[in-house]
């Protein structure tokens, strides 16, 4: 058992709270029992299970542990003292693991009629995020597009907020000229969500292959982000505050997508005939 | 101007960071020029502007003296020093108020046709809270009820989360007891959400004077808080997560219940007509 917190092993480990080491290494760390069993069940990438003996009390943490003990993944036992310099939480449950990140290339992926995707341009709150990632979850997306960098998934506090969903959805980070490039050549309809657009979320369609896209919470989406898209559409809001949370919006918006979807499972051909004398 | 951080009146704003001085003196510390503006615009009881001069440079931001000015508001003018000792944020602006916490009295509020409110049990986190009231003050609500203590509204987290609706959303604090007395008196339909109701969040009727009931984020509702409920709504969920963040859950039913109002803004009395041979 590891009792120093300025092990080697551990200092590496601690360096995971910065972004540019996750980034640089392709690793994050994620804490508590039930996020460490949501990554072992997602078929994450497990490069390490910390565990602190003392702390780690539950039927489930050790049925976690027996999972991982089968699926061999390597244990590293630590004090309570070294397990909290690691933790980014009060009350650590002391069970963590030290996993690899997963990005999928965005050339890797192909829409299929009824698919759906979010898009996010720079966001900024890893809170927001999470949050965006459990609804995408919820909502039956099958994953986020990052665009123009911004918050990192793999963020502790982003991991959290998204209760599993960081290891369920697919996650993909592009620059817009990338993206541009996939939507178009993919059959995608792009809704971008924009405070001044005519058309409600309630009233757009969402076509067949939707990513709906996002802005950041403070710059919403440039002009240029705005023209690229095939349609735009607006939350209304009644009272004085003048927008949403982002989490809030897109959640908002993918529910839409998912009851409009489930409303007409297999959405007929976008063809547009002109009006006659008889349905004017 | 004030330059000591150990001044007898700095340090009973700085003390305002604790929760039970809020409650015990019935104030709470607002910072950032949009937000004092908000409290300004929305007629909150503000009892002492405090501003940094060395950080105050906005034209907003001098908009906003010259308005407090006007209405005779008590100005305290701190060093950049003290106003980073009492500051809740990075970058503090220079412009903070302290403010009278404003309820409003459970048997002061009578339901109009129309009217819509939301009720949380025990909600734990500030920032959902304060999303939850930017979404109620967004999608019309009359206002908030906190049953059962909970987070604090005038928490800085909450205030900034709600960005400005703390200060337009009306304010209620209430035990079960009195709620659900106060409900069966006004002519509530009280909506709760929880994972195992039949009806999903889309196909409920909130009747014309609507309380939407939202549980904790770890409990959700207790047997005794759905059994009172005239309805219980469920929001579908298609992923592997097993719920949602509580402020996605109250967004997705407060904009709900909005919809279906402007859908049909008067309501006809619930009458039943059986169906005859020609309806069936």
């Amino acid at each position: 058992m590891i009792t120093s917190t300025s092990n080697d092993r551990v200092k590496a480990i601690r360096a995971l709270k910065r972004r540019k080491e996750r980034d640089a290494r392709g690793l994050a760390y994620v804490e508590g029992i039930r996020a460490v069993l949501t990554a072992i069940e997602s078929d994450a990438d497990i490069a390490l299970l910390v565990i602190a003996p003392d702390l780690l009390t539950s039927a489930t943490a050790r049925a976690a542990l027996q999972r991982a003990n089968t699926e061999g993944i390597e244990l590293l036992e630590v004090s309570r003292q070294v397990f909290d310099s690691l933790s980014n939480r009060d009350g650590p449950q002391g069970l963590a693991a030290v996993i690899c990140q997963r990005w999928r290339p965005l050339d890797s992926v192909t829409l299929e009629d009824g698919d759906r995707w979010l898009a996010l341009t720079a966001v900024q709150d890893p809170g927001n995020l999470g949050t965006i990632l459990r609804t995408a979850d919820a909502s039956g997306a099958t994953g986020v597009i990052l665009l123009e960098s911004g918050a990192d998934p793999w963020d502790p506090t982003a991991i959290r907020a998204s209760t599993g969903a960081v290891f369920t959805q697919h996650l993909v980070r592009a620059d817009w000229a990338s993206f541009t490039a996939w939507a178009s050549a993919s059959g995608a309809t792009v809704v971008g969500a924009t405070d001044d657009a005519k058309t409600t979320y309630r009233g757009a369609d969402y076509g067949s292959r939707t990513v709906v896209l996002l802005g950041s919470e403070r710059e919403g989406l440039t002009e240029a982000q705005r023209d690229f898209c095939n349609a735009l559409v607006a939350i209304p809001m009644r009272g004085s505050v003048d927008s949403l949370n982002l989490g809030v919006a897109a959640s908002l918006v993918a529910y839409e997508v998912m009851h409009q979807r489930e409303a007409s499972p297999t959405p007929p051909p976008t063809e547009t005939t002109p009006p006659t004398e008889a349905t004017r």
